[in-house]
């Protein structure tokens, strides 16, 4: 750790210059841009500070994940998310199925069954129908997979040049049963971090739908429903949180959960499991593939005694075969997410800074 | 009633011209277009086929108002709108506080209680922080205007030129009380149709403010959250049905009603309140009225013997001041609304056709 060295920075010691990073890490964030860029779309740090300088203090606390209500006795989860992702189809998968799966994925992280789900077109004048055809039958089947039902909807035209083919809301009601499991709260010291597998491989796949890398390869988008493996990991064993790692990747997902837990997360990077074609192209692009988005693929806080029964839960379950423990929660320092890198030393990893991969979801 | 007439057209009997009429109203509508126009998102004849010749197939029975569901007992009914106005800041409004309304309002009308709402963000790149913190203000007093909160939020960032400024979804979920009192099925021969207030306000502040019209006006749009309101008249009297006037106005939603509880609507031109500005505007603009948007004017079908107490009520609220009874259904011919006009005869009110106001939510 970091910490535990005693190096100095000019004329502040390596403990004052961690002080004052901590210090400023703790202040509340300032919206100092006078114009949205793409960054703030990117669910990192500048998605970060836009939520709490601007939502927050307008709306109270809006969160991004399913949010729980309350109604005499039962617990609803609710949650929104809207799709921009380019090309609108790309392998693996099409914006219809991603937003059905990614709504049902916010649910199933939040331990809920999904009752229903609405979806909000936005499209541009001139959208070919059977574009639209293509995206409402996907969507369907996607629906169908994950068994819940497509309640209500609404429908959006802009004119040519004002949208971008379609775009496309979904907000996913489902039921908490077990309120009381999942949560920050329970979050402690001594619990292992687990991934359901590879990661990196929808945001990759996108990259190359593009063509914005001179790579021929199979890898496809991860998307898929985890309302299965997020049941097989519950009845497994204690887990204490799951979040799906989209937008932001599992880097993401973690900072969030280490700032909001006041807790540190230690990650082991061997561990990780990455698909070569995506270690390829992230060293292409100069990205690490911790940043990059995924849609199949869950983060769980496990209960350091039952992380292996729970890691064999979802090693038996199709869509997470690979899955692995990749690190551990620590007590200090609070907020700071670490890697302990495959030579044996360690680096911080903080939220992502800018927009390396516009709208991949 | 123009079927009690009887002059031919062409070879054709009158009667036989109301048949074949009334045997093409009967088909399942088919999506002839090959690609998507304006008037597919301006909620008439377009948005109508639409959802029949596509979303249908694909989701069974998406509703654009709300839909119920049922939790062992209870009944929730859950709604989405997503918001595309232009301009973005109008006389008497904006699409923040539009969004929340109208969400509002779909839940009222269905008889729901709101218990929260979702907010899903489109920016464009380039758009204005401060635009975003009005619009953001906006929505937080109308949704503690309402009486409800903003539980989860999504941001998506396009690049520029990919959207206009921002788009907006609002999906909101409720609780019905009283699930069996509201319904097509309710709907019966005599009963009387109320409007709460003067139509077409708000899609006529819409044009004014693009400078559409050369008129200057004190004009503004009427976006107002309708739960109060529809409370008022739930409590007042027998009500079957609440819908609120927007996308399409009240002769869309008068023909929809027609179309699904298979009866028909005599309308009295004399009884409809309309504005003297709107009037003018409608008459340069070449617009009936009835098809002007409304954002906070519902139209209430009641038993007829409790019409005048339900009237009392709408109009001892100050959104409801100008309320009053314009017609009555009637048990044929099915699927059509008709109106007495001031001068003795009746036309047939049909659904809208084109998007002569596009943009207007």
């Amino acid at each position: 750790m970091p910490a535990s060295e005693s190096s100095r920075v000019g004329k502040w010691s390596e403990q004052e210059v961690l002080d004052r990073i901590e210090a400023i890490r703790r202040r509340a964030p300032r919206l100092r841009d006078e114009a949205i860029n793409m960054a703030h779309g990117a669910g990192g740090k500048a998605t970060h500070t836009l939520v709490e300088a601007l939502f927050r203090p307008a709306f109270g606390n809006p969160s991004g994940d399913a949010a729980l209500l309350s109604l005499e006795g039962r617990t609803l989860a609710v949650t929104t998310d809207t799709y921009v992702v380019s090309p609108l189809f790309f392998p693996g998968g099409d914006i219809g199925e991603l937003a059905v799966n990614g709504t049902v994925n916010d649910l199933a992280v939040a331990g809920a069954q999904p009752l229903c789900l609405t979806a909000g077109f936005i499209l541009e004048e001139g959208l070919p129908v059977e574009t639209l055809r293509r995206v409402t039958e996907s969507m369907a089947a996607a629906a169908r997979r994950a068994g819940v039902s497509l309640l209500a909807g609404d429908t959006k035209v802009v004119p040519r040049g004002k949208g971008d083919l379609l775009f496309l809301n979904t907000t996913g009601v489902g039921e908490v049963r077990q309120p009381e499991r999942l949560g920050l709260a329970q979050v402690r010291a001594g619990d292992a971090v687990l991934v359901s597998g590879t990661i990196g491989d929808h945001g990759t796949a996108i990259m190359l739908a593009r063509g914005d890398l001179d790579l021929e390869t199979d890898l496809e988008s991860d998307t898929a429903p985890l309302h299965e493996l997020c049941s097989a990991a519950l009845e497994a064993g204690d887990v204490h949180l799951m979040r799906d790692a989209t937008r932001g990747g599992v880097a993401t997902v973690l900072n969030e959960l280490a700032a909001e837990a006041q807790v540190a997360v230690a990650m082991r990077e061997q561990e990780i499991p990455i698909r070569d074609a995506v270690r390829g192209a992230a060293e292409i692009l100069g990205i690490d593939p911790l940043y990059m988005a995924n849609e199949g693929k869950l983060v769980a806080v496990v209960a350091a005694g039952d992380a292996k029964t729970v890691l064999a839960a979802l090693r038996s379950h199709p869509l997470g075969e690979q899955a692995a423990i990749i690190g551990e929660v620590r007590a200090e320092p609070p907020g700071m997410v670490f890697m302990h890198t495959a030579f044996g030393g360690s680096r911080v990893v903080d939220m992502l800074i800018g927009d390396p991969l516009p709208r991949i979801c």
